[in-house]
């Protein structure tokens, strides 16, 4: 019952590779990339020399943000971005060096940040799924042909083939396998407009600027800014929740499945009782419950988090950064929790 | 503050118009055609005379039905399907009869008629959205070129051109009328599982059978049901709650620009107050943002029912009822709102 | 899936008798006791001749608003007052007619209808409560020593005795409807402050005149208005969602009883299939699933309309409207429910 | 934008102190409590020889649990308990050993373990909030003459006191100050019902014992468990929330006088832009409306949770350890936000 990651409830709800996918570390190489990235583009666009623009992407490549002094800037600041900027002003050196974040606000480093995160996230879930829809498969192929009792609306409805039920799992998960890969190449989008969204400081170079920043960090360009418009991380949280749902749904089953007994499942393993030796509790299906109604809880807060107050609104910004990394791992651990619960099922249904 | 569509808060969050696609007389119809199109395809399959079809689809148009005993029945069976066909099987008569309604479950007919309903309710969207966008269009061309403070995190930042701004409302509301289209398209699929989702009465002809059904409702058939798999309706019910956010963002700003006044914003209109005759309150732009939080809030409930139970969850299901057609309601009446609120526009910044 | 109270669905989410409550006649009935009791109050402080008030009270109680107009006037003026009152103040005439309204604006009347309305739904909801818990008793007396199998974590337990679930589905009952009395008397709270809160225009008077008003109105008057601070409604909702929770648990339970079948329960009645005859579904037990996971849905929203901007929000009132009178008509829709179905129980248990 | 309590995110979403009642040295200290009452009560009523016993509690004492290997075990089991225990019995020895544990199940240590934590929570808010109430009690002093402008529904309405703003501000608070020693005195609720809930391995011992663990642990017992009845957990989740509430409405104010400017106040500090040097953003304030949204949310899953299956569900208790710690802390964090906001205010409205 802590928070924060450690403590016994990690083991269930957390998840350290999707985690490190926003941690400090990964976030700040982000930024770096995004400076370094920039300070090209700047150079295309003739605002810094070739050369020094070279040299500034090395020294780039070469700074370390002190993580701590960025932590005690973000309680004043609200964002790491000023501190870290500042630290790497004072880490940079020569010709070109003022031309540093020139164009840029803390904002399109943030996000751009964000989208490179999502979209590694999304790599991660995508392996994950295939590995489960993997396990499905084989399950299907061994005990597709098994005789099950259908249950509709809580009542015995009639008997039919565990495949169906099996098939009945695979499908969303199919879909949202699919629509994941649509959905990243969509959301891949690069976050540049400047202090107030429309890239007043670069003029009539903002386009060349905008286009090399995006090519160079291998993201699509939409013509504008988003800052006030957040479609590429709504895109992300409805997508995870509706997969924490169709796992939700599996876990269920599941857990209805192990209640009804022998007829319907074999698992292996199971979770010991204090008080009552004999049990092999379904915890890894129940889990799957929990996970789906957190981000089932969570999602309304993303989509109350689209209310930004004219250019940038810092209330719904950080209401983004609260919940969505959560919601990420929250899906991440659900995928490792079923594929688990899928490789502890010996059989569904029984030999017809 | 009276609930049911009826009372003084009507005109601020219903839709007659969207509500109207969820009557009991729309989805009744929908209900009809689905028998209409089963008997078709029973007798494409063979399994019913070409002729004894073409009498029972007659007589079907001819059907109608006891709403107010079906809404009784509704209290026991906790859906309107059993009590309507046991009305439509008594009006019918003739060889044939018996096959009415074979192979065919409740959810079958409550699935295709609502995926209808959201068909149809996104033609009317599309058409608001469309005239909304005109309008900004409109305020784009006539005042674009104004001067306005740009403002980030409630405070001024920069000046910049209204342009920027209406940009801002705009570009999401055109994703999201191209998304629209889209989501239609993949959206519009045929529910047809039977009994327990696997077609099991129809045997080796259910594929025939359900790829008639979708071609006659003009539909797609995906090769299985999607019982307990939400993908359609949620796909709505995210898009429904981002445009409700949408416009929420566009409301949260047109209030803040009327409490900053008339160097940001004229507005003809606004509200009276009963003990301040001299205000005029921007009510309008405060709806939106109500209708956007209300939306955000009923996203939950509609990701927490996709965590059906077994082959069909008559508790997740019942959930859905309850909360979509209100979520496409208040989208609609924001669009309404919205269009009205920029009529009211006289003036978005000031001429430079 | 209609909206708005009519149309099938009607009988399984809707409660009449809770609408009631927060209709136009209900609401606007509120505003002219709360205009008769305004005057009074004028009277005893000074403002008003006594005879005057006598007089302005008989013609009040003589006044049939137009809803019809007052509807329309929502849309422009974002609530009921202004209209209500301008129609009023056309209504009476006679000495002392300017005095009508004097000191008040519209928050202080909708908001101290609102919490009749509450109180009056509070009474309503003690009594079903009332009648549940008999009827519970009543299963307790004669199945209470049944053997029944105790489940934890999806898992057959050990058996104890039914008397031992039925006490859980009790003592919450109990403990909630102890809290009702408690709550109620809380939460009546006169609505007063004025135009912008401090009751300004009443200058010293207002002291005299508020305790009048809250004397007359038999609700208590706490120093000071409440604006911008919910308390008295959240205080409501939060019982509400609780008290929907708790039929959702027994809902659930009963549910799953149902699927394990006659060992655990006999229902009569039970909910048709139009696929299959044979299936008695426990459609009100999954009802009240449905209806806690609406509520705990919409507890959301009454949260976030804790968000006042200054001293008044539209934005943030109009979503407590929204939202409040359908979470009492939910748990009112709720206890009905239970009470039909706890008739239906024939057997909970085995005798042992 | 990292999870898991560290990173730069921490300084502005976490809360040391309070993550600390709720971390594995905290809850495992409540477990050995709770271990030692009970070896105490079971002395008490002669199942346990006083000798042994008082040794067990003092070998007890000493138990140094390995986090580690619970860690691991929780990953099965789905809770520490299990684990926890047979570290415990594994390191007690001589007679009466074989008692330890004896008519206890896990939710009895997780739930009375997590209502200590709880009241000690409600300690430190407690504090925190008489800490707030003084800063805005002095400014109440310095500033309550000063000149305002009352704003409602986002319009200019009239000038008042700013005492008035203040005093709206304080009213809720002080409202929450004096409901929460209630509360907590509640809420200090025994948890202790054995396998499935009935005390049955306890026979008529069972009142003796629990009455001896309540006494000891300074406690209430209420003559029963409440294993899947949830109101002590309920009571402080909607407290935490509308105390979040409460500081977000304060936090939405400061922010729109913040963008009003100096006629409203005068802020020192205030947080950097990266792009706008001159720019100083009221950070603070808006992460109370952040804080505020977020627990809004997580309140729905909260009353989701209430949804216990049958004598105790895995499912809805795990959504609880997710939700409700998290929810503790932002309410902290949020008064230490606006202790700091305070304290950084210069002035609020004008000298008249």
């Amino acid at each position: 019952m802590t928070t924060g990651g450690q403590g016994w409830t990690s083991g269930l709800f957390r998840d350290q590779e999707l985690a490190g996918q926003f941690s400090d570390a990964a976030m700040f190489a982000g930024f770096a990339r995004f400076e370094q990235a920039l300070i090209n583009a700047l150079a295309e666009a003739g605002l810094v020399e070739a050369e020094d623009a070279g040299r500034l992407v090395s020294q780039i490549a070469g700074f370390e943000p002190d993580h701590q002094a960025i932590a005690e800037a973000v309680v004043r600041d609200g964002l790491p971005v000023p501190d870290y900027v500042r630290q790497l002003r004072a880490h940079v050196s020569g010709p070109g060096s003022s031309m540093l974040h020139h164009g840029a606000t803390s904002q399109d480093l943030i996000d751009t940040a964000t989208v490179e995160a999502l979209a590694r996230t999304s790599d991660i879930l995508a392996a994950r799924l295939d590995a489960l829809l993997a396990l499905i498969a084989d399950r299907q192929s061994s005990d597709g042909g098994h005789r099950l009792q259908a249950i509709t609306r809580m009542q015995a409805a009639l008997p039919f083939e565990a495949s169906a039920r099996l098939s009945a799992w695979m499908h969303p998960l199919e879909d949202l396998r699919e629509r994941l890969t649509e959905l990243t190449q969509r959301s891949r989008v690069l976050q540049f407009g400047g202090a107030v969204g429309d890239l007043q400081a670069l003029g009539d170079k903002a386009p060349i600027i905008a286009q090399s920043l995006a090519k160079q960090l291998d993201l699509s360009w939409p013509g504008h800014s988003w800052h006030s418009a957040r479609g590429p991380v709504m895109a992300h949280a409805n997508w995870v929740s509706e997969l924490s749902g169709a796992l939700g749904k599996i876990g269920q089953d599941l857990a209805l499945m192990a209640l009804r007994g022998g007829e319907d499942i074999a698992l292996s393993g199971g979770g010991s009782s204090s008080a009552m030796p004999h049990k092999q509790n379904p915890v890894t299906a129940e889990l799957l419950v929990t996970l789906a109604r957190y981000n089932a809880t969570q999602i309304s807060g993303m989509h109350q988090a689209q209310i930004h107050e004219m250019e940038r609104s810092g209330a719904a910004w950080m209401l983004e950064w609260m919940i969505l990394p959560n919601m990420c791992e929250t899906a991440g651990a659900g995928l490792t929790a079923a594929c688990g619960l899928f490789q502890s099922i010996e059989r569904i249904g029984e030999p017809s």
